[in-house]
């Protein structure tokens, strides 16, 4: 199937596809977008490989930077007027744009779909619990055509093989990589690394 | 100061040192009583180095460690019956010994000052809030004689310069570590790193 030309069927989102790409290019870089579109492309080839529906793949892949380069200011405001934990504030847009990105979401694209809001809103901190397409959005974000740093050949690889070590993968080259770079974790990450790779209950 | 004729005052410990040893000894192994015994002079070094009291970093030290080798039958119901946070059940003894090892110092020492015990209390796990002498007991755990992995001179020599950076060198150093490992980190541990190493208020 060509993926191009993936009909919505408005369940999800009111207009089509060519229509969301156009909303979410206006609110980002090119290169931003370029990176949108690969996920989406990543997300479409893990949804075939394990089973999930294109067109909440689809939209949950050019959706989940929807908020990215909103001011600190807007997204400070928005959190501390909505019901998001404040507790997220010190963290900076890293985190935000997925927490409180789905708040932007559902107020500037009118999605409400819980399953697509859930994959935006942990695609960067992971979660202890994950859906199949949590899981999708988040390795597709690490292993697109265009990320380009040392691990991701055999990110790429061990995607192919089984999709929770994929998430495995990705959470403990992220760890290193923020210790490394002494930034700030989000505890939500942790309980995601606990479960997902320490094996915990 | 000869520190092994260290006396007392029966403030923190209804005892003399000798006794306390003696006490510490019988519910260890030799070569954990040595450990016991290297953070002792490592925490007395730094004590006098920073200024804490040399009779409250001797309990501290000299305790830290005294749930270490109870049974996890044991330690499971003590945290069962106190007001200890259920939630560190899944983490093991290696965070029990020390949250829930307060509980048994109390118990079978009659110690109480709460300095001291908040320093056992955090003393693998770290903390966002450490005193001076948490900040001791935790770095002299990880620098003491008998400890010989690969970076321990170096933390040894961070250790004479500036104890806050010890303790930064300590929490990037054993994340890196249980990583590598893929065991649990304490949710506590990464607020500890978010604060001592990443700089967050």
């Amino acid at each position: 199937m060509e993926k191009k030309n993936l009909m919505y069927s408005g369940k999800y989102f009111q207009g089509t596809r060519e229509e969301l790409l156009k909303r979410v290019n206006s609110v980002m870089s090119e290169k931003r977008f370029r990176h949108v579109l690969g996920v989406e492309k990543a997300a479409f080839h893990l949804a075939e490989k394990y089973g999930e529906e294109l067109e909440k793949t689809s939209i949950a892949a050019l959706v989940h930077d929807y908020a990215k380069e909103k001011s600190d200011d807007e997204m400070i405001a928005l959190i501390r007027e909505s019901a998001i934990d404040n507790k997220i504030l010190p963290f900076g847009n890293n985190i935000w744009h997925g927490i409180a990105g789905v708040e932007v979401i559902t107020r500037e694209l009118a999605i409400d779909n819980e399953e697509i809001l859930q994959a935006v809103r942990v695609h960067t901190t992971a979660s202890s619990q994950m859906s199949l397409l949590d899981k999708i959005i988040f390795v597709a974000d690490y292993i697109e055509e265009n990320r380009t740093f040392p691990l991701v050949e055999e990110a790429r690889k061990i995607a192919e093989e089984n999709l929770d070590f994929a998430v495995k993968f990705e959470l403990i080259h992220t760890l290193e990589h923020l210790i490394a770079q002494n930034a700030k974790i989000y505890p939500q990450t942790i309980e995601a690394y606990n479960t997902w790779v320490a094996g915990m209950k």
